[in-house]
């Protein structure tokens, strides 16, 4: 063996990541960041949850030590009631596998389902971080394009079709954002998610649901979940997490599933990481456990609808007529700026210069080499997360943005 | 596409692992376990972590936010001093990645080097979840023996060489433990260290040295690590963790090795967990930093060395003489034995019918199936671990051993 390989692999390995490379510019000095999709940690719950750290006194000896892999009982205890009520159906302690962050659940189940060069389809905008897991099996995409109603499902059919004649194999998994999609922050019609879970039933295809952001609506009626839409069909892997509607600090989060996906995760997670630390899970269950969830929840709500109003009113203020354009987003984190003619890229090197960070739309993209079928892009977007800057830095970072255009 | 194929594709994933079907029998009422490698839960330090848990109110808004993927601030500042300590040389910080658990550490540096069907060396016997991850990335195993001075170094170059001829490549990892070995408990003599060294740097092989117990030394004098004989070789990839010298629940580890390297796994766990928890990261760096570590790792060094003379003792006062044979281990967490004329996998079923539980030989032998060169088997050997159980379960559990042989 060349002598080299093993590091040349290495090297291979770590091409460094598009996005990593666009945070490092967005973390200078003096800069306003509306790149990352962080929670605002001015509302952290921090009392609250330190004052729950008292399990760690009352439990010690079972929350230090080794826990399941399937989570902590009572984690567990807590989770599947508030699934049901989110499912509105009755949900199994075998379809509930507590996840390290629901990025190690969509981990999991790509391991799981994925070989080297099989093809899964995402909406086109996704979330950087699914295009990253996904990459790691060695997935190609194919991409369908979204509206302001999410996945143009209609066009689902087809990309599958143009995967199985591509490829011979149809698609081996669909993920999704359902509810105010990271970036886009559209929210899928009810009448699409009815759509998808029949594709689902019908073609055998597994659809990822990922819901991290669902409980956080700031207007507007909700639509229930895909999982509930499709009401308990072995098609829908459901994913939510305590990151958003808590803190993305305790990396907990869960996945409800057929039982032999379940299994199946928790099997290959005993070579990952074992479990999830049962003393993040034990702060986690005690905190719902003594009804923080939903009093913080009714805080939070009305903390990002503020932002979110702060984020339109700064725009619509400090940005020219016409140089860009929005939707409003009902719930989530984002909005997803259309620039007309501009390239984003180019934007957000002037708004570096600036000292005002976004993600250019293009991060939010499989790269066109790893596209079958129609290629998808996002040169003329980029996405503003609302929810971490403060209202001061909202205003003034808004107006150098006006400033980079 | 079989619409079965998904399904199928998860039912094969899903086989039962053999240790996995093995606890579950050592799981019934009234059950005596030495089967699990857990920590003495009566000697963790619940009151003092709880103490710790002050970080969250103080650090709130760092410790609930998102986190870096190389780890925590505070825990890297902890563990650098520490790890210089302990390799004897300067660690930089491009050199350090903190982990959830080593098990993540393995399988990261596993998805990072090995393709389907590549070899890794193995000691016979070895740690089975480290079995289970290097299966999960599809490797097939040389095992090398092991005798009381850890592997028989002096034959892996024939075990590098003929799995060279067999698959045209070198094997992509070694993978160790020298420090007091799960399950054999030998630790490797500073000559054969300074061997493997030497080895890894002519053929570049990456070893990973699995450090959890090398701080658990009962009797006799420390020999370096690895790492430190190696003096700071990218060949070798250090592994340690809070695990056994403070508490499994925290999941939290490190890795020291070459920047390459560490960066590749960085990259990679962007799209696995995100980051560790800066929850537990906070805990285990105010614990150490308020100096309990050193405190507790004294004491924990007195009660499991009173633990493991309490197992020698009541092994010697019950068992028929020549029935079984063991080394007494100098450090870590278990007896290895060696059971003459028996099969442990049916001593195993006698044992647990007389609700005493140990782990059987084989579970910690790569299957035959999946071996390349010498097949190694560990029929005639049992694993028990002497830390759990408390003075009257032990006594009691070699009495129940007895009946069953």
């Amino acid at each position: 063996m060349d002598p080299t390989l093993v590091l040349s692999r290495i090297a291979a390995q770590m091409k460094p990541s598009p996005i990593r490379e666009l945070f490092k510019l967005t973390a200078q000095p003096g800069m306003i960041s509306f790149a990352g999709g962080l929670p605002d940690p001015a509302i952290f719950p921090v009392a609250e949850l330190a004052g729950c750290a008292e399990t760690l006194s009352r439990d010690g000896s079972a929350v230090l030590q080794y826990g399941a892999s399937e989570g902590y009982g009572p984690l567990r205890e807590v989770l599947l009631p508030m699934m049901r009520a989110r499912l509105g159906r009755d949900v199994r302690g075998e379809e509930l596998l507590v996840t390290s962050g629901s990025q190690q659940a969509l981990d999991l189940v790509a391991r799981a389902l994925v070989d080297p060069g099989d093809v899964v389809v995402v909406e086109a905008p996704t979330y950087p971080g699914a295009l990253h897991t996904l990459r790691n099996v060695g997935a190609r995409f194919a991409a369908v394009p979204c509206d302001a109603e999410g996945m143009r499902v209609e066009l689902l059919g087809a990309a599958v079709a143009r995967c199985e004649a591509e490829t011979g194999k149809r698609p081996k998994l669909v993920y999704s954002i359902p509810d105010f999609s990271n970036p886009s922050g559209a929210c899928m019609s009810l009448e699409r998610r009815k759509r998808l879970a029949a594709i689902a039933e019908e073609l055998h295809v597994l659809v990822v649901e990922d819901d991290p952001y669902g409980l956080l609506r700031y207007k507007g009626a909700s639509i229930p979940p895909l999982a509930s839409v499709a009401a308990g069909s072995p098609w829908v892997l459901y994913l939510s997490s305590f990151s958003k509607v808590l803190a993305p600090g305790l990396r907990v989060a869960w996945a409800v599933g057929a039982p032999e996906l379940v299994r199946a995760m928790v099997v290959l997670r005993q070579g990952v990481d074992l479990c999830t630390p049962n003393v993040t899970q034990s702060l986690a269950a005690e905190y719902c456990r003594r009804g923080h969830l939903e009093r913080h929840l009714a805080r939070i709500v009305g903390h990002y609808a503020r932002k979110r109003d702060d984020m339109a009113r700064s725009l619509s203020a400090e940005i020219p007529k016409g140089a860009l354009e929005w939707d409003e987003p009902e719930g989530g984190f984002f909005f997803w700026l259309r620039l007309r003619d501009r390239d984003s890229g180019e934007l957000f090197k002037r708004a570096i210069a600036e000292k005002v960070a976004f993600l250019p739309g293009n991060a939010f993209y499989p790269d066109p080499g790893e596209q079958v079928g129609e290629v998808q892009q996002g040169t003329a977007r980029a996405r503003l997360c609302f929810t971490f800057a403060d209202a001061t830095q909202t205003t003034e970072g808004c107006r150098r943005l006006a400033r980079a255009l």
